[in-house]
């Protein structure tokens, strides 16, 4: 390599382990490590290393690396562990678009040092996507299967029905199916989001990364929960045969696995969003401006729910308020718990640690009501034909009510809502099945899925 | 074979599908097919068929069978399809305990057609054991991991906290621990009352396997939805080494994942179980006597629930009795939703479907009470020390108030709890948390799993 030298090679063994085509294909990689200068260190920045011979593939001298063995899934990548052992590097290697280090040794910090959190936002916006992806090519197959899978004969000496009429499989199906299109709606919102972010903070505008880091955070786990519990329904709802490789399920479930798992933990993640949330509710008590989409939490509480029919349920606004409801309580209850809990002589991470089912809990509704309001706008907002946007109307409508039948208590223990509403939301969540059911299979034939890429005798 | 041969085999083709050792290995199988004697059917019995040559395994005449293919898991069986085309067999080859057919071709029926129920009970049963034992293996792995790992420096200097001193992860864990005990009791239970009820069989009395049908059925559903769900939440609790097969996560989740469709896929079990609890429920209104569990269909609703304090909530009969009472509305909605139906000039099987939402919930709630209950009795009627007494009570209460929260709409939808008690509830979750935490790795090592079972590096 060109350029001067310095020993600022790292002279301590670091370890990775788990990333992709590390152990056996990769030559170089971008190695995330403490940098120090003159003794002092200036955290976390990124390197190249080279890896392995560009001759004969052999590893370098100081580096040991290999494969970490079988997994639950992508049984063909190479995923590898990696250790340094006093391995030199050139000066000019540390990757400094932002931070740079001189030629004599001296450290020029970056002008935002947030630029750097861009990367690690868009990764997690992109799972959002790729979760809605894999979630809609789980719908596709079972709803198919059910279309065509018949059972038990309910009038004598009549053709069985379809397992898709019965009630208990649209239970099963339709959720996800509807999360299915709220989560591809959602990541369309949150990449939008994450494109007008990006562009202000190249004009030096920071304002809204915080809470752009914290929606995407919380949306990546938010999401990824719902897919990774929705492939398995979709797959045990195909009954014996989602145990086949042939129905593409366990493939699709062992992919998806680590949705949950890589580029943020879910919980922490959710933590995260938490923590911005707490940071903001005291914000909120002061009266301050608030950015985007968290200025929800500046507003007051109704106190009751109006609904006093059935057809004033299906109303999307009064959905939508219901979701903003729960999540300013439950962000406001987080809040409470954790003053209450420094009040009683509790450091910060003792407070933290004890309301942490509170600021999950928040952080969770505070996604679900973006997920709901973005549903909601997407259909307001986008042209479409009136037969399309009644279909898509059912489908919002039964996400939201079948999401506050789940989470029935949430909705409840305040009075926000009563016994009564409750009846009605269960009431029109099984009218609505019916509704949906009418166009299940246009729905998920609308994700237009190759069967190359379904890989699946029973969803073709 | 010796003994009178009549063309009694079928001469139609059968396809069976998915059963174990089936493809390659067995020699013979029983195989349930209809029965016709001069035309007529008696419906289904069992036969004894002779698959393979036992001179060179081949398949015999009219024979056709292999692999079904790869699946999600027990990679090392050989499940199999098998076909029958104009296969003869001996008369004496059907099994004739209960049901005969003479060597001139008339049938004798079973003196009790119900004595045939006794294995697939007896297997539902079983499985409610082996469930038990699988969320077992799981929560002992991650639970110890969990006692191992640190992460995130609390206070500068000290050293990281164990993962398990973080709520959130005890969150994750201890409701599956103490479910793993809770079956484990359950288990107990019923499988008590399934030698019970055999030995009345045995001596005529047929009264009690309808109602242990139900439970049977229900139980097995109940408790393998969460065990599934159990497993998964630990693996990923381990974060990125769940997803290596050395953690043995991977393995417990492909083997255990069956549970929830084979011998009997749990959404058509649960509605076994609610048709039960509707039979019932008109004989309750009737004033009727009915047998074992299910006389809490009889009792008086209690309006509210007279929790006042925490101290209340901790205690056991009130717990219990608040599952009581949340699993008597749901029954008696579910019957209510019913007649209206019916009512409406719905034909029954269409009243039925439109009514699974309520039947489900019905059945689940019913086996959710059988669980609590039990757990409860078994602490009561056990001789222990007072110490272990002590720790499966915070288990006990814990495995109840955890499960009032995650359903809270039940309990609050009828006014029977109200916000206040919930928030005690909620508050009453985290106490238990802190107390599990000081035995939790206790509790596991009692499980007692030897290392060579769990195949595990991360729960050794």
């Amino acid at each position: 390599w060109p350029g001067n030298y310095h020993t600022h090679a790292p002279t301590y063994c670091t370890v990775e382990w788990w990333p992709g085509n590390l152990g056996k294909t990769s030559t170089h990689a971008v190695v995330l490590a403490q940098l120090y200068l003159r003794g002092k260190s200036y955290g976390l920045h990124p390197f190249i290393a080279q890896l392995r011979s560009l001759e004969n593939h052999q590893p370098l001298p100081g580096i040991t690396l290999g494969d970490i063995g079988p997994k639950l899934g992508y049984h063909s990548n190479d995923n590898g562990f990696l250790g340094f052992d006093h391995v030199r590097i050139p000066r000019r290697n540390m990757l400094m678009k932002y931070s740079q280090v001189s030629p004599d040794g001296f450290y020029t910090k970056p002008v935002q040092a947030k630029l750097t959190y861009g990367t690690m936002v868009g990764v997690r916006v992109e799972i959002v996507s790729a979760g809605s992806y894999m979630l809609s090519q789980a719908v596709t197959i079972a709803v198919r299967y059910s279309a065509v899978r018949r059972q038990t004969e309910q009038i004598k000496g009549e053709k069985e029905p379809q397992i898709l009429d019965y009630r208990s499989q649209q239970l099963k199906l339709f959720p996800y199916l509807a999360a299915a299109y709220a989560f591809t709606f959602t990541s369309f919102g949150v990449t939008d989001r994450y494109i007008e972010v990006q562009n202000e903070m190249n004009d030096g505008n920071m304002e809204s990364l915080s809470e752009l880091h914290a929606l995407s955070a919380g949306l990546k786990a938010f999401t990824s929960y719902v897919v990774n519990k929705g492939i398995e329904v979709c797959r045990l709802s195909c009954g014996g045969h989602g145990y086949s490789q042939a129905s593409g399920f366990p493939e699709l479930y062992t992919i998806a696995a680590p949705l949950s798992t890589f580029e943020g933990e879910n919980t922490v993640l959710l933590l995260q969003t938490a923590r911005y949330l707490m940071k903001f509710t005291a914000t909120a008590k002061r009266g301050g401006g608030l950015p985007g989409f968290v200025l929800y939490l500046n507003q007051r509480q109704k106190g009751q729910c109006p609904a006093r029919s059935e057809s004033d349920l299906l109303d999307h606004g009064l959905l939508s308020d219901a979701f903003e409801h729960r999540a300013r309580r439950l962000v406001m209850e987080a809040a409470q718990k954790m003053q209450s809990n420094i009040g009683k002589g509790n450091p910060q991470h003792v407070a933290w640690n004890n309301c942490h089912m509170y600021l999950l809990k928040a952080a969770s509704a505070h996604c679900h009501f973006y997920v709901v309001q973005t549903f909601v706008k997407y259909i307001n907002d986008t042209e479409m034909s009136d037969a399309v946007r009644d279909v898509l109307t059912s489908l919002c409508q039964f996400y939201a009510l079948h999401g506050i039948w789940q989470d029935a208590g949430d909705f409840l223990q305040d009075g926000y809502m009563n016994g009564k509403q409750l009846d009605m939301v269960l009431s029109l969540v099984g009218k609505l099945l019916d509704k949906i059911r009418i166009n299940a299979v246009a729905l998920v034939d609308a994700f237009d899925f190759r069967d190359e890429i379904l890989c699946s005798k029973l969803g073709a």
